[in-house]
């Protein structure tokens, strides 16, 4: 297998601009190739930008990884926090990859072909990045979008009454995750919870009729239970949590109970989702659910802080440095 | 020393809100803390996007690095991409940094001293940005500026009869690294080389004022023969270069001469210089040596393609995966 080392920085960089590159299209008025890109912002409309990575040994394994699904995550995740702000639209984005110089060619174009046609299915254009040689494989990715100032959704806007609930499959994608990381093949009936770990769904559409409704939201990629923390924290509110209305998926339950491990325990502690998290007022509450008719109920904010959860022994959420 | 892993994820991220957190300031509609940040978008202008990365073992050793410099470099290297569009005006970035478990806290904390230092001196606020673990020490900045669309000067707008040029010094920031890879104390006469590597200075003024006559520019610091052939492909052009106006530093000249090398070739080869490469056509040449008088003449871009350099032999570029 001819390592990255051998195609060299040009012959990367050339295959690069000829997949991303080209003449402006759509909000890209200067695309990949250049020493920055040039992106048209809808007047108006507030730029939302973030950034998220993925690390090897931390968020995945060459072992278990294909590089195409890989790519797709990235930008999946990414997408996840256009969604959380209230469905920003996707303007563009950049990529960042540290390659070791020993990486198979092969595997870095398999990547590129995934973030191609994910960058395609989901309308972010790649404008631009950078390419590093590193020991440790990685790639951090900076995501723009754009939406009205008015629509924009905190982390922070939740008052007391206000009932909290999530969208998106609860624990499927930390299961998955810890198939992939298994020795043992994945079998058959399990293999929707890979799917979710590999494809979290963007809650864009969601996002956007929670917008104007929702008082607070967030993605539920730390966990339940840390993001139920988190929202708290940044409201300045606590909230009474119940677990009976989170939905569970079958092989769910199914790879739960041969593990004999709770349920409900493991979809507050799980991580991984890229749902959505949020609180509306009372009075909305039935609009929302006919907007979204998926959305599940989890509590309500209450005056005093901290986060009570009941049918649930004390554990931790995911923490990334431990 | 605390390891990072210690202070956790959260006792980080408090401080990194603390630092850089709070209510939205100038363009910042919602900084650091939320899934998102939100920027505004001066109308008419367009948006200007880089990311540029600073990986330990590639671009910095910790052995000879002060993380308040290395934060000060990254800062400042993404801030050479804005200016190599044509002086866009910097709004905001984000930062993801990849942090080994065991890296100490104090190192870290000096890291974002640095960041929001450099961010205040430059007027770029972080707005956000990712923490992951990762056994390999990164960082990646994603960079926005913004500039009116007719201001944007690409790399690829070279004709025949162009005078090529640059700005900026040329080879101290490759001989100062070599200085602080190399075992022996920096010499008191060779540290504004250490500093050069350290703190290459954004061209922004210059820039500005190179934009509407320019027809082609992009920041040099892949090293300067490296940069003009990319200029002269971008453009489908050739060059026929001189090297005798390139400026040389006295300590640059000292250090050369001491290790007998070819001070014309190590300007040529050296890159990390971010300085900027520039064509004109010859009727505005008058007028740009006038608006920015530090500028240096290389040579004349032809009709056919390839670049002839006068005065030194051949060899190459820094090439990242070699």
């Amino acid at each position: 297998m001819r390592p990255v080392s051998r195609a060299g920085e040009a012959g990367l960089l050339r295959s690069i601009f000829k997949t991303f590159g080209g003449p402006g299209r759509g909000p890209i008025l200067l695309g990949s190739g250049d020493d920055a890109a040039a992106i048209r912002v809808p007047a108006g409309r507030a730029l939302v930008v973030s950034q998220d990575d993925q690390v090897e040994g931390t968020h995945f394994q060459r072992s278990w990884t294909d590089p195409y699904r890989l790519a797709g995550r990235l930008i999946r995740i990414n997408l996840s926090d256009l969604a959380a702000m209230g469905g920003a639209r996707p303007l563009a984005c950049t990529v960042s990859a540290g390659l070791p110089a020993s990486l198979p060619e092969a595997w870095f174009r398999r990547f590129l072909s995934g973030l191609a046609a994910h960058s395609r299915r989901h309308g972010l254009p790649v404008a631009g990045g950078n390419l590093s040689r590193s020991s440790r494989l990685f790639f951090s990715l900076a995501i723009f979008g754009s939406l009205p100032p008015r629509s924009l959704v905190r982390r922070s806007g939740a008052r007391p009454g206000d009932i909290l609930a999530g969208v998106g499959p609860v624990g499927d994608a930390a299961a998955g995750l810890r198939l992939l990381r298994g020795k043992r093949p994945v079998p058959g009936w399990a293999r929707p919870l890979v799917r979710r770990f590999w494809e979290p769904e963007p809650r864009l559409n969601e996002a956007r009729r929670l917008a104007g409704r929702a008082s607070s939201m967030m993605d539920n990629s730390d966990g339940l239970r840390r993001s139920i923390e988190t929202l708290a924290a940044s409201s300045g509110k606590g909230f009474a949590v119940r677990l009976d209305e989170i939905p569970a998926s079958r092989p769910l339950a199914r790879w739960c109970g041969q593990r004999r491990i709770s349920l409900r325990r493991f979809q507050l502690d799980g991580g991984e989702d890229y749902g959505l998290l949020f609180t509306v007022p009372p009075r909305d509450w039935a609009a929302v659910q006919k907007a979204v008719p998926a959305v599940y109920r989890l509590g309500e904010a209450t005056v005093g802080r901290g986060v009570r959860i009941d049918g649930s022994g004390r554990s931790r959420g995911f923490e990334h440095f431990r």
